[in-house]
């Protein structure tokens, strides 16, 4: 049932194109979705991408410039003139439409829309390019359905299916008043019960979750998840409707977002995927090494201060390596506690202090555990009593401050609106080792003043 | 617009219930929706939830019921009886009915059904409690509209009429032919713009996205996030039409298996959020500090084996932590790579090679960049050139290895059908730091035999 590409289906398909054989080639993707061509598309050099394209059927052409890989699509928009790609900007919903103008060139963006042929399209087109791409209005299509609150179902059907010719799916009728601010919805169900002469306003449902054109889209995301929408109106600030976001564009966001999330954690810095060439690959990736690497040296620096400690207690550089990845280990679990927080509107509605103050107290239990059991092992594994109880020590307190660090830092970074998910970064994770290091020799220290 | 449930409401309320004023609280809640409403009974105690739970319309009741919190639903149903709890099981969807009547324990289980009113949605909880919860067949709900191929419209629209009773939001218009097995759909726009006497079989669509009832549950959400589906048909293994799934059901699939994977990677090892207890925190997190913990204690030994070397050559202690830590950094980089290619199902279509000679690739290209600058460093800033080398070469090597190790272990792991995301768990890190150090000394021992 699902078309699955492999590489075998690609070099035939290849073999086919050498030959010229268009015939061969139309026949094997003719019965694809546009996304399935798209990947095919994704895969093959530009010239044979286009020689597949010319075989579409111009309306499944658009489609499949939507589904192309970001960097593909710039490099088949630039070998597309201008009246071509206005063909099929007439041919994709306004939202679609305004997404691919927004990614030519600015000088290309307005050659394109001169020549949409449909002035109600451009129009359409050229209103939601105003908005910013993260908002609800840079997510929504301008096709909708909406019926008048004082129309009878006859009119109703009669104006819906005028509308229709415009709109390629119904998710919902919204129902406006005559300023055409939204006031609600009708359900098919509705109209299809009701008996013929009823009014709108006798049976649409006043309960509708609209949002404002500027309301940020990981919003959007976060409204639509918790209400289990499938379509969101959109409203301007007068509360007229404008447009509507389907959930599929939702979806896109909550992905990118938590990819981004799971990027930064895993310390790469661009959206790469594994068929990236190395070259991309090793670029996303080395940035977050290096900084990694400058923490690393600034930890052996904190070494180096007590490099003569380590010539008269040299058992101590054993639980170095121990005491630092520990701090790096807890600070990451609190962070990533937060900005998961964050991004699933999960955080509660208490302030950073109560947050903190449950941090402590994780961090006095988990620290007791951890200092208990490695006090244990040192111990009996013979290893001298000061140095038990240096790395028992120093863990406690590393575990106690990592927590802290780790839950202060995005929260402190989503204040001053920088992205919380740094936190999860190589930054803190090597501030903390580094911390870790210092509190183990400063601890050490004491002991073997102590017990020496 | 939006609610927002803040200290201060929740501390009025609470005043109210105390007053038992009812008409207050009733008040303050009844224009609430579901999910708002649920926020408020997961943050009281079950008696004030009670309280308000019976004076809501029993309209909404069963919907609160559904929005709770997994452990509060698990405290509500058993204060329930099983007669009012077959009330509202007779009023939720079904794919909600067989969720919340699955969280019961067995032996309720049947006492709940056998109470519930309508027989036809009691025998269709019964048939959806078969499949299992990961499936497609566990996602979907019966709840649809169909309609035959060779109905004309006004039969057609009788008929919808007829199901649309049972069915609360119409998505999509299934076509079935004779045999009840899916053919396609029918749009509203066709049903709207067609002349009265046509039948179904000219007008509908024959691209229609199924999936078969045993479709695991992150494939659902794969081809649906694909192909932009708001709504996907369930088919059993004849084709014929059993359920739907709507992508509000698909969006929580995604949601947890993409906070799993943050969770595996963060060191977290059940669903928690900053507002459970610190002692649920605790539980969470102490497992994979104890793990991580444990590899620490192994690198220690690695360090013991090589203590003389330490001994005499002190200044080695110093990049340590450095080595252990950049093993760590590059295999998180690798594994969360093909984790995430394997969640999203962009990993390409090549096999295991040349994934790692591409890693290898890229590990030579980053490898390189940190060994010469860190061999910069070490050598600008006066260390011996013998410790130089050392940590520049077993930079190399680490962060080599540490690629290719990370690459393969989350490859491996979902070959024997475990989950990939173990990988970046503290195993593997561990695993590296252990690693890390012992090239270290393995190539300290070689420089300094070759350079002192």
């Amino acid at each position: 049932m699902q078309f699955e590409l492999t590489s075998e289906f690609l070099s035939a398909l290849r073999e086919d194109m050498e030959r010229l054989d268009s015939t061969t080639v139309a026949a094997k993707v003719e019965d694809l979705y546009p996304q399935d061509i798209a990947e095919i598309l994704d895969e093959v050099t530009l010239q044979e991408g286009q020689f597949i394209f010319r075989l579409l059927d111009e309306e499944i052409r658009p489609e499949v410039l939507m589904e192309l890989d970001e960097d593909v699509r710039k490099r088949f928009l630039r070998s597309l003139s201008s009246e071509e790609i206005a063909q099929y900007v007439d041919l994709l919903d306004t939202d679609d439409a305004a997404d691919l103008i927004s990614e030519l060139p600015e000088a290309r963006q307005s050659e394109v829309l001169d020549q949409v042929e449909d002035e109600e399209q451009a129009s359409d087109i050229a209103d939601l390019l105003t908005y910013d791409e993260d908002t609800a209005g840079g997510l929504m299509a301008k096709e909708l359905i909406k019926v008048n609150l004082n129309w009878s179902l006859p009119r109703c059907v009669r104006e819906m299916r005028k509308q229709a010719e415009e709109v390629d799916t119904v998710y919902t009728v919204y129902v406006v008043d005559d300023n055409d601010r939204l006031v609600g919805t009708v359900s098919l169900k509705q109209m299809l019960i009701a008996p013929e002469r009823t009014l709108i306003r006798d049976i649409y449902d006043e309960d509708v979750h609209a949002v404002e054109a500027h309301t940020p889209a990981e919003e959007v995301a976060q409204i639509a998840e918790k209400y289990d929408l499938v379509v969101i109106p959109v409203v301007d600030q007068w509360h007229r409707l404008i447009g509507r976001i389907t959930v599929d564009d939702v979806m896109d966001v909550v992905r990118e977002e938590t990819s981004k999330d799971y990027q930064m954690m895993s310390g790469i810095s661009e959206n790469i995927e594994t068929t990236d060439s190395a070259f991309i690959m090793s670029r996303a990736r080395l940035p977050w090494l290096l900084i990694a690497m400058g923490g690393g040296i600034l930890g052996s620096q904190v070494i180096e201060q007590y490099e003569g400690q380590l010539r008269v207690f040299p058992e101590m550089a054993i639980f170095m390596p121990l005491v630092a990845s520990m701090g790096g280990n807890v600070g990451i679990q609190s962070s990533a506690l937060i900005v998961q927080g964050l991004a699933n509107n999960t955080l509660g509605r208490d302030g950073i202090l109560p947050k903190l103050l449950k941090e402590l107290a994780v961090g006095l239990l988990n620290g007791l555990a951890c200092s208990v059991a490695i006090l244990g092992y040192a111990y009996f594994f013979g290893h001298p009593i000061a140095l038990s109880m240096t790395i028992s020590l120093s863990m406690m307190i590393v575990i106690l401050f990592a927590g802290f660090f780790g839950t202060i830092v995005p929260l402190g970074l989503k204040r001053f609106d920088l992205d919380p998910a740094l936190a999860t970064g190589p930054f803190i994770t090597t501030a903390n080792d580094i911390i870790g290091l210092f509190f183990y020799f400063v601890i050490g220290r004491m002991m073997y003043g102590f017990f020496v």
